[in-house]
Parts: C-alpha cells; structure tokens; sequence
C-alpha cells in the first residue's frame, strides 16, 4: 500500500465534498433543476473574480479559455502585446499567430517577472496595440507578473484591453479583475478552484465586448457573445458540462465560507512555508523576484539528476510533484501549494525532499531541516 | 420524495460504477500512473469505433469534435457538402460557414433521410466537393442517414472525405468506421458513452490525414495532428480531462463486457417497443422514414400543449424528455433510449407519457395499452 499525495500545479487534489457531489446521478442541462444551479455557479464566480462583469463557464481546459480570449476580441491583423516569460507566455503568442494576430513579444528572462515600465514604453511607441497579455502567474517559471500595475498602465489606452492568464492565480492571490481593470481574465477548474479538468471561466468587461463587436478572427466552440446571451438564461452555449458545475458550487460554497482573504492568507502562508524550507535545505528557488504564491520552483542541485529525484519521490514515497517545462527540464521541480492544500500537505512534500535527495547521496541535506524552517512559519495563523 | 428519471437524447444516465470510479482521487495526467488509462482508454475507443486508426480524445462536447472535424482538414474557400435534415445538419453549415469553409447545402425535409443519390449526384456535378458531412443519427428529428450507402459514394472520390456526426449513433447502431470508409467520426461522452458531458472522440483515417497536411483553417485547441502525436505517447495536448476518462474506461469494459452485438441489439429492442407504444396509443412518430435507434421523436397530438405536457411528465412525475428543438419546439417530445437504458426505462418513459396525455384530457389514451405494446418487444430476448 502507498499513499498518494498530488503535489502538482494542476490537476490540483479535489476535496471529498465536491467529488461525492459530482458522483450523483446526472442532471440534464436544459431542465430547470439545472437553471439555479448555474446560477449559483454563474454569481458564485463574480464573488471569486471580483467582478461586476460577466463570468463564462465553457467546457474546455484553460487553453480553451485563452483561445477564445484571443478569437473574440481580436481580428487578423491586429496587434497583441504579449509577455513571454515562460511557456503560458509563449503560449499566447501561439495562439495569436494561429489566427493571424500579431504578437510583438516583449521576451522576459526565465525566472524574473516583465517590468511594467517596458510594456508603457510599447503602448506608447505603438497605441494600435489591441490588447496586452500576460500571465498573472506564470506556472512555468513559478513567476507571478504584477498584474496590479499593468492593468494601472493598460486603463490609460481606450483602443487596449488587459488579457490575463490567471489560471494559477485567481483564487491564490488577491486578484480584484474590476479594481484591477482586468478586462479579460481566464482561470481553470483543476487548478485553486479544487475540480477536474473540463471547465475554463473567462470574466469580459463592457469594455472588452466592445471589441467583441467587431472580432473577426474565426469562431465557433468559443462564442462568447452566445455565451453571454445564454449565461443570462443560466444556460450555456452547447451542453453544459453538468457534473463539472454541481462539482463546481461545491466548491465555490467551501471557499466562501473560508473567505477570499482568508484563502488568499492560506496560499501565502504555504507559499512561504515550502519556501522557507527550501532555502533551509540549502536549495535555490528558481523564481528570482516576485515568487508564485501558487507554487514553488527549486533548482535541483548540481549533480543531482532532476528527473530520478521527481520520479523516486513518486515512485517510492508517493509524492507527485511536477518536474520543469520545456529549456526547464530536469533543472528544476515544482511543489504545488494552490487549491485543497493545508499545513501537512507542505509537510509532506518538504520531507519527501529531504528523503529522496539524501538518499540520492546529496550530502548537504540534514533530516528535517527544512520541515523545521516550514513549521516556523506553518504555526503562524 | 421524487424519484428522477432522464430519457432525454444527452446527457444520459451515467452508471453508478462509472460515478464512484470518476469519484476516486484525481490522477496528474503526466504522470506514469495515467499512461495505462489513456492507453487503454485509446484502445478500447478503437474497439468501439471499429476502427484501426487514430480515436481522439478531446476536452470539449461534441460540437467541439465537430468543428475540429471541419478545421483540421477543410481550408477557406473549400467546399463541403452537406446534409441539411435537422439542427445538426445546420451545424455543420454554420461551422463551415465560420471558418470560410463553403457549405453547399443539400437540404433535406426534417423528418425525412437523406437520398444517397443526391450525394451522388452533387460529387459527380463538381469532384471538387473537398468533404461530404452528415449526422448518421439526426437528433433534432430522431432519423438515421444511410452512413453505409453514403460511404459507398464518398469511397469512389479520392479527394472527398466523409465526415460523420455519430454522437447519437456510435455506440447504438452498428457503425463500422473502417469498413463503412468514415474518414472521420465524431461522438461525444454524454451520450452511448453513458458519461458526463466534457469529452469529444474523433477517428481519423489515413486519407483524412493526407488532408490534414495542407488543411489551413485556422486552429489551436482542437489540433489533431497535435493531438494524435500525444496519443501516441499515451498523452493530450493540453491537460487531459483525467478524471472523465477514469470513466471512459469504466464504461468501455462494461460495454465491453455486453459486447457490441448486445448493444446493438439492446438499442433496437428498446426503440422497437417505443415506437410500437407510442403507436398503440395512437400516436405518430415524426421520422417518415429510417427512424433513429437513438431516441424516437413522437408528434404532440392537436390540442395537447407539447410544452405542458413534457413539464408535467417531469414535474410531476420525475421524468425527463425532450421537447422539440428549433422549428418543432412545442411539437414534438423525444423520448431517449441510448446509452444506459434497459427495459424498465422504457415502461418507465411510456407510462409516464400515458399518465400524463390522460390527465391533460387526450381522451383516445387508454391507460397500459402502450405498456403492454412495449412489453410485447421487451419480452422477447
């Protein structure tokens, strides 16, 4: 018998409420049991994005969710402002150049978040920029760029909306998409929002579906001025995925009762536990500057094999944790700490650590010593 | 207390042994612990498809299968014919339509099949016909195009592929996708597959991948060529909806188990006795001709409110159809028998449909008469 503990940045462990729940018998989508409980779900999610602004459910991974923030506010020819600083960033560039936007790249080293200062410079250079994107938290790099100021920044140009990947954000840290003037703000369901995959939300501003007006990159499967017109009717373009929302207010209810601010004081604390941590094994976060309060990003030490180490903690212990991406792989591992997390769940991870190095002949490592440096802080709250 | 019952065409009932499986902790689909899963799972798909090539496996509904189905072998300007019978039919219009595919539409009255020599007609008219598209079960009007004779026709073109929407008939009908020449069908989980809505299957065959190399319509989600290398490595594209093909293996072993002879011939039985019911109590069936095994669309007798009586049925009685859709909103109902059904389902829809068409004042009903019509078929097995 082994135990299992997902340690990942998405698919994030789902709580036992909220898989009981999906387990009962289905509901068919266009019956009217089925109207209030999207719209539970549908003023459930204005709460967490903090948004006056509609928030779309569409049955898709988050991709899908930034694929359509693409397609719908943008036509071929137009030119996106995207922040590369890691695969996600590289993602939206792809995304626009399949459906003939422009990406002009502002390339951000790995591990350090843009300044905003160079995205002022661009809009200004060029204010035919349809929309600046980013993401909040670049899971890649465990980076969170400062959506706070771009978004100051962006407000300053009518003809560019702020398109933001938020999928390991929204629900990890404070995130007020009105107050923010996040027009655009994508999110999944594996990841703080506890589920499994096959729902993407996508909050629009009034002055994003001013540009949706005149979008003329090709759609279908993301509609969202359909989505809209059917969000109103607590309905969803095609079929809903049912299971998925009743799964989804579940959890929605257990956040509420914990509190924005309170969920948002549990990631950090958890952020700077496994932190803390790591610096105490004497290990080096990968992020240079402003870490990911959604997941921490070690280096693995020099001769230390990082894909041995991630696959004999999940292996032996089982503990999966992800392993880095792309120009990232083997160099780094990546412990979760978004989403169903508490306090022992850090400690596991941290300990299964310590384990798996000392027993890879890293001699560095002292047993426990960075499960100490993670009580510390695990105490606090 | 009210005991539910959902026969409507999608979603359909999902089998306790698939809810408690998808209930079990999430799986990180990167890790080795899936590639078995998505293994067998890609597999057993094969077996249901009666295919030797490539079986999808989306993140979408249905529709997404659909416009992937179109975007990855179609470019702008091409042209694909198209069986217009029903609100699927239009789909395939309004997909093509979306992404500069022209549609050439052959427009069938609803209620009626396809004459395969149209198709016939139209590919000798202009070779240039890049794709031929239908629905092998039109749901909206519950008939079944000729899927074999049609892929006779396509067969002789080899610059014509054929494009099958069998999300109500894969897994109901005997559908083999090789020996037919389906270059690419599509289905969705909600349906035979007895899941929750949020997974789309779509086969390839080799000559629709030939199309796929120089297809130009614009894509990023739905990118089967991506996808089909994923496959190969037992993975997806983007996160895999880990969870809904825990399922998906669950409910291929019990299909499995039946095997597909029974499903077919359970299907058939099951639609026999709605159709012989339904006629007993002197009602019409809307199919003219070649009705779908899938479900049975019966007309609403004059007099009777068809909105009314599909809310008393579930109102009161617990159970759901299927109003009308579109143009027969109010005048037809769509009693479902694909996918998790069995006989008492069956007595179950058809007494309820005699209960409430006597308490809305429909004098010709005699209680039981269509019951007993039913139980004549459902005997004999």
């Amino acid at each position: 018998m082994l135990k299992k503990f997902l340690l990942a940045p998405g698919p994030t462990p789902v709580p036992p409420e909220a898989l009981t729940a999906m387990a009962m018998p289905i509901i068919h989508h266009r019956s009217p049991d089925f109207l209030p409980i999207l719209e539970e779900a549908k003023n459930s999610l204005k709460w967490l994005f903090q948004t006056e602004n509609d928030v779309l459910i569409l049955c898709s991974t988050g991709t899908g969710g930034m694929v359509g923030s693409v397609t719908n506010f943008m036509s071929p020819g137009d030119k996106a402002l995207v922040v590369r600083g890691g695969k996600f960033g590289e993602r939206w560039t792809e995304i626009c150049t399949a459906y003939g936007v422009e990406a002009i790249n502002i390339d951000v080293e790995w591990g350090y978040a843009v300044k905003p200062a160079l995205i002022e410079k661009a809009l200004k250079k060029d204010p035919s920029i349809k929309a600046v994107m980013i993401q909040a938290s670049e899971t890649s790099t465990a980076v969170m760029h400062d959506t706070e100021a771009i978004g100051k920044i962006v407000k300053k140009y009518p003809g560019t909306l702020f398109i933001v990947d938020a999928i390991t954000a929204l629900g990890v840290i404070d995130l007020p998409v009105d107050k923010w003037g996040v027009d655009v703000c994508v999110t999944g369901s594996q990841k703080a929002l506890m589920l499994p995959p096959g729902l993407a939300f996508v909050s629009v501003s009034e002055k994003a579906w001013k540009f949706n007006e005149t979008a003329k990159c090709n759609k279908f499967y993301f509609n969202f001025k359909k989505e809209r017109a059917n969000l109103a009717k607590n309905q969803t373009n095609f079929t809903s995925a049912s299971s998925l929302i009743v799964g989804l207010n579940t959890v929605l209810r257990m956040m509420k009762a914990e509190g924005l601010e309170n969920i948002f004081k549990r990631h950090a604390r958890l952020a700077d536990a496994t932190r803390a941590a790591m610096k105490a094994l004497g290990l080096k976060l990968y992020a240079k500057e402003s870490p990911s309060t959604a997941l921490t990003a070690v280096e693995v030490p020099a001769g230390i094999d990082g894909g041995a180490l991630t696959k004999l903690m999940r292996d032996k212990y089982g503990v999966t944790v992800a392993g880095g991406q792309a120009q990232l792989k083997g160099k780094i591992f990546r412990i979760a700490h978004l989403g169903y997390f508490d306090t022992f769940d850090m400690i596991v991870g941290v300990s299964c650590v310590e384990m798996a190095l000392k027993e890879m002949g890293y001699t560095k490592i002292k047993l426990g010593k960075g499960v100490a440096a993670a009580e510390e802080i695990l105490m606090k709250f």
